[in-house]
């Protein structure tokens, strides 16, 4: 692995536990046993790090499982529920209580830095345009009802999983975790004809 | 207004914007126009100053409307769109991009310090106990269908309302607020009889 990618999987990891405000250039070169030289080689400065991490690890991981499930030509609810199961069963108490780096992101950076906030933006617009499309394909092949705000729910469907992990935090647990994707589901089976 | 009552609020206008991680009580001293002698004699130092502001003001904030809307005898489906109508009308731009106080402290300090996170998993539990209290009222009168999982909703309630003010932080605006609660009604209204 390039020295590049190690700084930016290290960083990742920092930044999911403590945030931007975590990253720190001594302990990097500590870390990873690099010189100050070859860091700032790299990366010229904090938000030069932070901002990268953002676009090449962050959003890809993002975007992922959306393109997966678009990809997929199943039943959406199906879709939706395997992709549910995944979270849950690949989580530990200590994954739980880290969340998910993007909803952790943007509760620190939206407000305080426009930079970090376009990213997230268009990470969250990206994310809620495959939500959207996948629940309009669900509509129009006869799976939920005729009648239902698509927009509203894509718009709603990535934001209740970023809660759920959000609230999940608090409760280090499975059970909890489950509960609250539980919940999305009792929403989509509702909605179905 | 008592010396250690404009210390919280002082503070917790600093931790909604930047954490727990932006408490300093330097500037707390100046910002205020105290003597140190005056803020460590109300709080020992910062984790004493942030413990308190969840008590103290994180949490009843956070129960409030939960009481108010479980003591409205209404209908709970209005009851819910009045609370999320009254959240986007009350919101700036400045504030969606703040976000839930809560939910910004779920991301931040969850993993990292279990006194806070203690007392944040009593917070959620109380909300949640009281979003399931309510959605059962309105199964038992005949609102929502009798077969809907009311554990499971009303987790993924109180998680959903994080999560739409969580992701509009990203797009500080009220109309994708409006869109996240917006999809929350959707579901709630495919879930009545």
């Amino acid at each position: 692995m390039s020295t590049r990618d190690r700084i930016l999987d290290h960083n990742l990891a920092v930044i999911h536990l403590h945030g931007i405000q975590g990253l720190r250039a001594d302990r990097t070169i500590l870390d990873l046993g690099i010189t100050k030289g070859a860091l700032y080689h790299h990366f010229a400065g904090k938000d030069e790090l932070g901002l990268a991490i953002l676009d090449e690890r962050v959003a890809p991981q993002a975007r992922a499982p959306w393109r997966e499930m678009l990809a997929d030509n199943g039943y959406v609810v199906d879709i939706l529920r395997r992709y549910f199961d995944g979270i849950v069963t690949r989580s530990t108490s200590e994954s739980i209580a880290r969340g998910s780096v993007l909803g952790n992101l943007l509760a620190e950076m939206a407000p305080l830095d426009e930079r970090y906030r376009d990213r997230l933006q268009a990470i969250v617009a990206e994310m809620t345009e495959a939500a959207t499309t996948l629940l309009l394909r669900a509509r129009e092949e006869g799976e939920l009802r005729s009648d239902v705000d698509v927009d509203a729910l894509g718009t709603w469907l990535v934001a209740s999983i970023e809660g759920v992990q959000t609230v999940a935090k608090a409760h280090q647990s499975q059970e909890h975790l489950r509960r609250g994707f539980d919940g999305i589901m009792v929403c989509l089976e509702g909605l179905q004809r």
